[in-house]
């Protein structure tokens, strides 16, 4: 890598000839096969960028200018271009975050690797720099994908109003989201395609193609291919000028030389301008795009020749739902599906393949997916719309207001949920059992094995007057717990084997075999414990109140924020029952975490059987000592930080 | 009212001619001022669909078929078509809603008044219709306004992606939100506008004001100096076409006949198309028509003849704030105001006059008016973003994942928090102290009076590492309410005159009042209460737990949803701090509020002084027997309904 490895900032571009820039994309691209193979990481998209980026940092003088990207996971190659070389530890504790971080960079703003923000930032910073009469430019980064996002409308509308406010839009056209991108804009934009330039892209692709021994003559069949079904000839200004943006394009993206000229005449502009690019997702690698489901979207760590992956994963999570989901299709026809670009990690592409009118997929869209789900259930359907966690805090509102006061019978599959860990702070599903409690009438299940994600995602598309959640963790699922008792509602999981046990161990959802050694630990130390599982977390089972009332104390352990989450409901429904047993909560702290594997994190925050159980024997001793104020206090919830 | 009172079902309108049908929209024109300027409500807004109603109802079969209204304050005509003529308590207890609702009629489906949500609701239903083969049609009024929300967009690049699947859209475009519409999008709609069907419009406007005594050649002129701007000619079918949507118009919104002609066009269509009408807000009365700023959007109690309001008002929250942004302004060049177009009624009109390069109307768009206060405040700018409570949940994932997790300094101002009741439950600001607990580093203040609105406001503008809230109620502000001592940060309203007192009365925002009284009645039943009013809810004060220490209960009172809110946190502060003492925490219940003044509705849901004091005194008692575990237990927190 004789060119990249000189590459210490993005001024370092300039003194490079054009040979050299397409020599150094060639070593960028190398280089992410071989370190993403090792560590996984996003691909496919930074192997789309590698030119655009090289051109962006030539042109714009970051970090004077901004350089924004959308959804920040095609940063990789902005990271090899301002100093971040070392990708050995890409997504690990201490290591490179798996998005722009400012820890890491003066060259990096927006964290978030939630979709579609780019425009809105950029439209902020953008003011701002007017306000203050700075002499500094503000580049962004979106995917057509993301354009799909009601953000992005909202912001192209307002930048689109201010005629002499510059700001330069880059839309990273790869024809997909995660898969192929939806809907109309997609459309739009295949028609855009049809124009002069893209015929020159396409010319220059097999030219490239032709050269390039990883890569084929048969990756240009599928490009052209991709022409299909286009609309006849319109101005490609198309609707971006409708709204008042000025229209450059559409550029061959991996062309350095057009698309420096193009950015540079967007910069000079002085007004709000689309620079419409081409490129390829998984570009000049050949297992990614012959991989026509995601092109490499994510990848764990895999073979680099054959983009295999090393290791095999059992059962997950995802895949249990996944396959009740296709039973369910076959046993109820008013059953349907909706994903938000995401059909596959959702777990929703044996559905769609068995049942391909009965899935909506609305692009990256949550605000959609949940509105059109209350629409789709007013009129006597019962959709299932599978999703992140994290995403589902897009559609809050939507969930509130449409869903949930219209008593509509939607359900809501809540994937990846709890830490999730690597992707760091923006990724992690911590927020969901806590803000759903205020909607009314809502349900919340959290299974805690595959047979309970089976069992109550039935319990769960059999409502139909409420807004019903399924919430289950990213990964592996464990073998099976199995309830040795119930409850009311709930699943009890140890019994204490006492008649005035000590504590009611409240175990939420995957967490079951932690609190199972917790209880372990506490007989340890004499400890009596009853072990329950409520299975539905909303609303708190009535049986909750009788039974914590037999018990000295309540621990609730949960996977998402303590603030407002399950055991912050329980301690109320105790309190409106004039239960006063002591309650002490565990779960996530209110702060965002940083990258590392869940298990660190767990560590890391004291989400841990060793960590639970001293702090609940600490407590135990002093209920023992209950009226010596002078007793010494518990441990306060959370560890310090190392 | 000849023709009106016969109306009892939108098929009566089957058998009247089109001059019949004239007759009755002046019919209803009366009947909407006479009856809006009693009760108060949105009047603007139903002038203008007056004909467009009456066609939809003509064209589309109701209930067989949907039409559906977006922010459903446009609903009142289709009320009055749809059998509901007795408007003499609308918005009040038991009389008519102001928004459509499910349980008035069968016609009658959104709810929910946020905007933008209608096109969302018809693609599912459209979806619903396909998949079971049903023989309905589905009608979607948005207005143009609406249309700057990203909701809109995401819908629209689904719906146009379904050929085949029939939903008419009509753009209701009065070239307002609730002020005049800005951006990108109502420049392209004002080109549109510049077509031949916008001349005919303008041309039968000026003979139909000539015949009306109640307006004038003025507003012909008005309307016509509106053409100010536009841009070259381009085909009418623009930007919607672009996205493959079908397009008709632009019709005369206030010609039956043209309207019902291009209704059923598009109803035979086959396919997603939109109707493009042009209505004048305020239609056919002078006093709205001459408002520029909101033309009558909606109103108090008023004079039928000339507009002038009944009552006038005293200081409201929203002025207090307004004034204090003004000083603000003038002190620190960097303070910069956002609305999402409630330019006046957040307050804002003042400071925008007195700085206009300092504000921000982002449009129906929240989630960019957060977003975008990220990207202002990242390059060192501080923004304000006022927006009544109930639609900062739009935005829910840009304060998490944009502002805090940035470490942004944005402060919200959060204007009609708490019950605000004539508007139903989607209206009220309920939910707000529940969902951003769970924000790390945001910081909550929510002001007893005039003199905290504007001293919090001072703090929350002087954070550049955070994102603050400031939440106020709406309506009159009522005196000030001084502190007698301080503990921490938080201000004690009342001591309790004895050093280990019964109960410790947590006052949130502006129920400081009723905390007071509710201290008044306890301290008659020999309980000594001490009040104390945390300014700041979130965080929890440090010298919270403590000075809960020292009492034998605590009480909180908020004008919130009782869970996930102030009072639980505080009890999780409680538990943190391993302080037991046991605590009740008062708010509103978790469910959905009907219409009903803000007095009734905290009386229904037992958040009044007396009904809190009863329980709290009965908590006391139970206290004082507190290993009787025979006592009676104390009531309910929220008593049965009425």
């Amino acid at each position: 890598m004789p060119l990249l490895t000189r590459i210490r900032g993005p001024r370092d571009l300039d003194r490079l000839s054009l040979e050299e820039l397409d020599q150094l994309a060639g070593e960028i691209r190398t280089f992410l096969v071989d370190a993403v193979s090792k560590t996984g990481g996003h691909l496919g998209p930074n192997l789309g960028v590698v030119e655009l980026t090289i051109a962006l940092h030539r042109v714009f003088e970051s970090p004077k200018d901004k350089v924004l990207w959308d959804t920040g996971h095609q940063s990789y190659v902005h990271k090899l271009l301002t100093g971040r070389q070392d990708f050995s530890r890409l997504k690990m504790k201490g290591g490179l975050s798996g998005y722009p971080a400012q820890a890491e960079s003066e060259h990096d703003v927006i964290e978030n690797s939630h979709a579609s923000t780019v425009l809105g930032w950029a439209d902020g910073i953008a003011k701002a720099n007017q306000l203050m009469q700075r002499d500094s430019h503000v580049a962004a980064v979106i995917g057509d994908g993301a354009l799909t996002g009601g953000m992005a409308w909202e912001a192209l509308n307002n930048i689109a109003a201010a005629k002499d406010r510059p700001l330069v839009i880059v839309v990273n056209d790869n024809e997909r989201s995660y898969a192929p991108t939806i809907g109309g804009l997609a459309n739009h934009l295949a028609t855009l395609r049809t124009t002069d330039g893209y015929e020159r892209f396409l010319a220059r692709t097999r030219e490239v193609l032709e050269k390039t021994p990883v890569v084929g003559r048969q990756l240009y069949e599928t490009l052209h291919g991709a022409k299909k079904g286009l609309k006849d000839f319109i101005a490609p200004q198309g609707m971006f000028e409708d709204l008042g943006l000025k229209y450059v394009g559409p550029i061959d993206g991996h062309d350095i030389e057009a698309l420096e000229s193009a950015l540079a005449r967007a910069k000079r502009f002085g007004g709000p301008v689309i620079v419409h690019c081409l490129t390829e997702k998984g570009r000049g690698y050949q297992p990614a795009l012959q991989d026509e489901a995601d092109r490499f979207h994510a990848v764990g760590k895999i073979h680099p020749d054959t983009g295999l992956p090393i290791a095999a994963s059992g059962a997950d999570w995802t895949s249990v739902f996944g396959e009740e989901m296709v039973k369910l299709g076959e046993e109820r026809e008013d059953l349907v599906a909706i994903t938000a670009a995401m059909l596959q990690p959702v777990g929703l592409d044996k559905f769609a393949k068995r049942f391909p009118d009965r899935v909506y997929d609305v692009g990256i869209a949550e605000q959609h997916g949940a509105v059109s789900a209350a629409g789709l259930a007013h009129a006597g359907v019962h959709p299932v719309f599978a999703v992140y966690a994290t995403f589902l805090n897009r559609a809050f509102d939507q969930v509130l207001m449409d869903v949930a006061l219209h008593k509509c019978g939607v359900t809501f599959v809540l994937d990846r949920a709890g830490v999730t860990g690597t992707d760091g702070a923006s990724h992690n599903g911590m927020w969901d059992m806590s803000i759903l409690q205020v909607v009314p009438g809502l349900r919340i299940a959290a299974p805690r094995d595959a047979d309970q994600v089976r069992a109550q995602l039935r319990e769960a598309v059999a409502v139909e007057d409420a807004p019903t959640v399924v919430r289950f963790s990213k990964g592996a699922v464990g073998p099976a717990v199995p309830a040795v008792g119930r409850v009311g509602g709930m699943d009890v999981l140890r019994e204490a084997g006492t008649d005035r046990p000590d504590v009611l161990l409240v175990s939420v959802g995957a967490l079951a075999p932690m609190c199972l050694e917790i209880a372990g630990l506490l007989d340890q130390q004499g400890i009596s414990t009853t072990v329950v599982d409520p299975r539905w977390v909303k609303p708190v089972d009535e049986a909750m109140a009788p039974l914590a009332e037999r018990h000295r104390v309540v621990v609730t352990v949960e996977d998402n924020s303590r603030v407002g989450g399950v055991g912050s409901t329980i301690a109320q429904a105790l309190r409106d029952a004039g239960v006063d047993v002591p309650l002490r909560d565990f779960g996530i702290p209110p702060r965002f975490l940083d990258h590392a594997s869940r298990a660190e994190v767990l560590t890391e925050i004291g989400l841990t059987a060793p960590d639970i159980a001293r702090q609940v024997t600490g407590l135990v001793a002093k209920l023992d000592g209950r009226f010596d104020r002078t007793a010494q206090t518990v441990d306060s919830v959370e560890p310090a930080r190392d």
